[in-house]
């Protein structure tokens, strides 16, 4: 193989490492300066190219993708603002621990604060925020300088897939020419076969072998211990990429015989285990509420994951005087309720593995029962209710859902009425959010990204104001590929203020909060060529919905609600939720 | 003037500093951590609210403004990616001197790094890109906090106004309650009134003053000894905000004799100083070519202003031997070819008064003749040829232009196209781009927040990717209230590249570089509520635009082209203004 000069050459080995990592697809932005990159990227046969116009949107998708699949996404942009449009997917992706490889073009060093165009200072662009950066050197086709970029890409993808997974930033420079011409003398003959085209096997240059942390047998035997009580639960949080280890969890739930209190996003809400274990759903309707008031407090609780998406959770195992095991793999706090009582910085995997075949007895079945009934008492209400409101429209998503299926929702409120209404079931389903950092933006990319690295059906369930944030994502649909049904909750503005105290000060609450905007979404069926249905009842959305679910390529279907009925429903229904459940026993 | 708890009054005060140094508007992102600020701003009489629900169109709006107006304009939104979608707008206006104040609200403290619900690491989260950070004490009400939080208001403020301007981030922790709720005993009696209400003549609490560089006395005495030549050249690149002092700019190029080569954003292209001083505005076409070949070279250049837009320009004074006098306020290099050999860390005013009062006598007047030759050589052929480009509609746009107008154009061609197409008028136009970063991102909201500032009648010139890339920014024509001519040069795809030599290798170039997305923009006028019309020929175009002018409202038109033929249209225009250049003499 032979290269035309040294940044074609240097691009090639970057890309060639990559693809010789395992990973398949790319998301790039045109661009001049990251010519070299694009180029080589494009002309690989293994890994796949998806185009984005829009850098902010091109992000999101790759941290969908990475989500869905726990594998490293790499980003392409070129220099200046446009590697700053990647900045809230990289905060995304540092907080809730996804994979993603950033390559950002840069000018060659003379000319970084000289004036020159497009030209900005990227070093260090993100902060904290990514595990690892590097400024790679100026391209050179010499062997110690093709033997670091090599080991560089190779530590990169082993850093960002380590513990805690995560974004990694490589500024990589270029100078003209950065198209593949010809340039006389720039690829000494000297050079080695290994620095110009990598090991001869194909293997990567550097293998990276990531170690999880163990728990050593005294600190077992003590845990044991310590959990062999009547009453405990298992918190599962939303997971980190690519999930959690189901058949360890479930054998720890066994062994433990402690409920499992799974987050929406824990990926054990929905999926085969519901047959094998008490998996719980729906505490968010009546933890925390007289309903639980007088049930004894758990002993002990194991909470594995990220913070639970349910606020009364959150506020029920604050209350309790149990004693709490945060477990993480990377020993990172989270928890904001400071109530844990113990951080295991240990693989959750490892720690159900070893405490499963450790626990003396399982716990009270009594205990198991109550939640159990509860749980069947909440989910008794929500099917029983034919109202149409925000949260049924969630419950049917999921009760419709094909098997399997990828559910994207958005924050504020889609996520939250997922937590309530969504009832556990054996559907295989990745239900997924950006419940990291939690914002509105990016979200119909990342949909899209996720449902562009499998075959299952995708469904978005998503608020107006995330719809209008990233409208643009919805090129994809077109442009990468993508089928979706594309559920779009249009109450005319922000309906999570309606949760918030703010709701009784208006003004400023109609115009600065709720900030009702009056669009008229229909036009963008047409501007993204999907068709645009409006539904206001939920047998017509029923109906819609499985439709959408048979028919090839993508459907919009815009459910206008109003957010304060859908408030008023979600109160009434916890109430009716919480009666029955206090009447249990 | 009493507050029910000390978020309110907290933010009250940084309100009030704000009002009291005279800004007018602010730009707000709706969210629950910034209520206090959002509450705050919406009381408050003397400032407007902008109300935007994409961080990242917010934070472009706000530099439009600032640009057009050299005020400062504050951003609030609240915590989590929010504030990274600021980041784009922020690094443009770093490198463009743009004043901004960055109010980002943030969770308390504790919940930092805690796990804690869209909480992510937000300090110094724009790195070296704003002249201050700080993160505000938590809100408390007593006398010292209140004296320093009123200071620090003064202080960025000052800060964003110095030399250079630019942008400045204040992070802003609250803890709940943040609505306007009473709570017993949060504001202590013994609070003084200065700390509670500030100034009471309602002056601000800190009173800051920019000084600015000046010469000393033997400085001028040298370089009025060196700028006494024969043949000089004035270069006035894009300004900084508010733009040049005119009369003393105008004053240095009477006593020198020099040309102004203008710059399309120097705001010395168009407008009224073309009565008085030979403003050079076609230079993009006939330098550093044959026509200037055999031209004598400069002994002199004076280069005021970022660097400038025309390529032709920057390589044809790298080419010459001169003495090149680069003049910025901050003494920031800003010439990238390394071609000058003087940095002068002065106030350029006060060196156009001091110098023109010093110069021994001005230039050879064939020099500057020579330079108005070309100049009318070149313009003849534009205004001769009938031809339908891109470059004609630019033309157009400035010759049709009402007076005043505010013109705001998109990076990459656009800009080009004002450059060399663009003819020197007397019409008082503001011609703006961001041309610090040059990013084609956040195009819409930045002419939309210019429009805001003024009543001119408003034009954007806009290419495809620029239009899509910042197609939410259009919610600010209803939501702003903002009227304004919006034309659209459609290429489908990346106009740019066609000139870079990467057209030569297809594939990749259609794929990766050209990228046509094939989007049918129509459907946007129906979304955000703006007619929209489809024009193909320069009649329809000068008509459509006309009409436009003298129609309230705002109007979109859309100009499809064919991006190579406009690059032959311009080649084939640029030779035969090479031919009557060079049989000038």
């Amino acid at each position: 193989m032979s290269f035309p000069n040294r940044n074609t050459l240097w691009a090639h080995a970057i890309v060639e490492e990559i693809a010789r990592a395992g990973i398949s697809a790319v998301c790039i932005s045109p661009g001049s300066r990251s010519t070299p990159l694009t180029v080589a990227f494009a002309e690989h046969d293994d890994i796949h190219v998806f185009s984005h116009l829009d850098e902010r949107s091109a992000a999101y998708f790759a941290l969908g993708r990475a989500r869905r699949t726990g594998d490293v996404t790499p980003l392409v942009c070129t220099s200046g603002t446009a590697a700053t449009n990647f900045h809230p997917a990289v905060i995304e992706a540092s907080t809730a621990r996804v994979p993603l490889l950033l390559l950002t073009a840069d000018r060659p060093p003379e000319l970084r604060d000289s004036g020159a165009n497009q030209t900005v200072d990227q070093e260090k662009l993100y902060g904290d925020a990514v595990r690892w950066y590097k400024d790679l050197p100026e391209p050179e086709a010499t062997d110690r300088k093709l033997r670091s970029l090599r080991t560089d890409v190779g530590r990169a993808i082993g850093t960002a897939t380590g513990t805690p997974s995560g974004p990694v930033h490589l500024n990589v420079p270029f100078r003209k020419p950065l198209e593949p011409v010809h340039v006389e003398g720039d690829i000494p003959d000297s050079l080695s076969a290994l620095a110009a085209t990598g090991r001869t096997d194909e293997s990567p240059f550097v293998r990276t072998t990531a170690g999880t942390m163990g728990l050593g047998d005294r600190d077992v035997h003590r845990l044991a211990e310590a959990i062999s009580v009547d009453r405990g639960l298992i918190v599962a949080g939303p997971a980190d990429p690519p999930g959690y280890d189901k058949e360890s969890l479930l054998a720890f739930a066994h062994a433990s015989g402690f409920p499992v209190l799974a987050d929406p996003l824990s990926g054990l809400r929905f999926g085969g285990q519901n047959r094998v274990a008490p998996i719980i759903g729906g505490y968010d309707a009546y933890v925390n509420t007289d309903a639980t008031a007088l049930w004894p407090d758990p002993e002990v609780v194991i909470r594995f994951g990220a913070s639970p998406t349910s606020k009364p959770l959150r506020k029920y195992l604050a209350g309790t005087d149990a004693r709490q095991l945060l477990v993480d793999p990377a020993g990172e706090w989270r928890e904001a309720e400071f109530t844990a009582t113990d951080l295991i910085s240990v693989d959750p995997s490892q720690f159900c593995a070893r405490l499963a075949r450790s626990i003396r007895q399982p716990g009270d079945p009594q205990w198991r029962s109550r939640w159990v009934d509860a749980d069947n008492a909440h989910w008794s209400c929500v099917e029983q209710s034919e109202t149409f409101s925000e949260g049924h429209i969630l419950n049917t998503v999921v009760s419709e859902s094909p098997d399997p299926a990828t559910i994207v929702v958005s924050n504020s409120m889609p996520v939250r009425d997922l937590d309530r209404y969504g009832k556990p079931t054996t559907t295989s389903i990745t239900a997924l959010a950006n419940r990291g950092a939690s914002g509105i933006d990016g979200v119909v990319s990342t949909a899209l990204g996720a449902g562009s690295a499998t075959t299952d059906h995708l469904t978005l369930v998503i608020g107006d104001l995330a719809y209008y944030h990233d409208m643009n994502g919805l090129l994809a649909l077109d442009r990468c590929d993508v089928d979706a049904t594309i559920v779009l909750i249009n109450n005319d503005g922000g309906g999570i203020f309606h949760m918030l105290p703010i709701e009784s000060y208006d003004p400023p609450f109609t115009s600065q909060f709720k900030t009702p905007h009056g669009v008229d979404f229909e036009p963008t069926g047409e501007l993204y060529g999907s068709p645009f249905y409006r539904v206001s009842n939920m047998e017509t959305f029923t109906e819609r919905y499985t439709e959408s679910i048979t028919t090839p390529g993508s459907t919009i279907i815009e459910v206008q609600t109003d957010a304060s009925e859908s408030h008023e429903v979600r109160d009434n229904l916890q109430a009716e939720t919480i009666e029955n459940v206090s009447s249990i026993e």
